[in-house]
């Protein structure tokens, strides 16, 4: 006996969750069914409501509140510092840091050529444009260190460098709290060769 | 800086669903921005529409596809034995055995007095009333083999007993595939007492 049409239509649109396969889905679905209407409904609603309410900066692509974006708009930022990050998601963890005080540039992801993201699928233009426009003294490169952020840091640094502008990256080495036994030997190598006087 | 409010709307909706912490729910809600419109309406319209498509037999609380429930609605089941549940959800497992040819029984839960489930929030009168309209001759018991369940099992058959029915339970025993290394103590007592002739 298959499930009702419409559950397995619930249970095809769950999986469209990162990381919620199958049985993760179904699970979902069944206790949705206990749920009140309210909820239900509520939901829905804001589901169905989320690319009105939630729309990204024309110039820096970060999430907007309102119609104007809180870093372009606003008087109080550096606008001669840029940091470029992959998504909107990185910019709410930086500005938890409340060390930088400049403009955000979200390039939409990361070069990945096996999943199709070249240079063009990416905000790079966009980029350029920003950079001329703003007079940008500093770019600060705030991708993962990953292979593909490395790779796409390269390339922006390659991309960039004949401007005139510093171009900086966040800083390798040990994390807070970690202890020599159970850091990976790459993080140690880039902790030595950077290692500052104190 | 926080999250914009319709972000934090998002979130919370989110984490209504079993399992889904804040963490795992930003993971979501920060996906669901990149998906395309129409798949953000499909959501939003299948949750809505969830309580008035999807809706439980007024007999066995059976998740029905139309107005008629498949299996009172069935001249193929025999009506005189009835398989009493926990949720919905577990008679698409047992019609997945195709052993089972009776009608269901769906109790909306087990008891669970530290959580408020008392024998009233179950629908056992209503399960009274169908034994005695269908003139059932056999309840099997197929709740889970937890304390809870247990219990529960316990409470129906000392309620239903003096009805003059059978009234049996899933059998305990070793799982199919299951090693006596990796069993535990107790499914290897209960399946020792079990021990058929073969």
């Amino acid at each position: 006996m298959r499930y009702p049409n419409h559950l397995l239509k619930l249970i095809d649109v769950l999986k469209r969750l990162p990381g919620v396969g199958t049985k993760s889905a179904e699970r979902f679905a069944f206790q949705m069914i206990d749920w009140p209407e309210a909820h239900l409904h509520e939901m829905g609603e804001v589901v169905k409501a989320l690319r009105s309410k939630l729309k990204g900066c024309s110039d820096c692509a970060c999430l907007m509140e309102d119609e104007k974006c809180h870093f372009c708009g606003s008087a109080l930022r550096d606008k001669e510092t840029l940091c470029v990050v992959a998504s909107p998601r990185d910019v709410f963890a930086i500005e938890g840091t409340h060390e930088y005080k400049g403009l955000y540039h979200v390039l939409g992801g990361v070069l990945n050529p096996l999943e199709g993201v070249n240079p063009e699928s990416l905000r790079l233009s966009a980029l350029e444009s920003r950079v001329k426009a703003l007079g940008v003294k500093e770019m600060v490169i705030a991708l993962d260190f990953t292979l593909e952020g490395d790779a796409t840091a390269l390339y922006v640094k390659q991309r960039f460098e004949g401007l005139g502008l510093k171009i900086s990256r966040l800083a390798f080495g040990m994390p807070l709290g970690s202890s020599l036994d159970y850091v990976d030997g790459g993080t140690l190598a880039k902790a030595f060769t950077g290692r500052r006087q104190f």
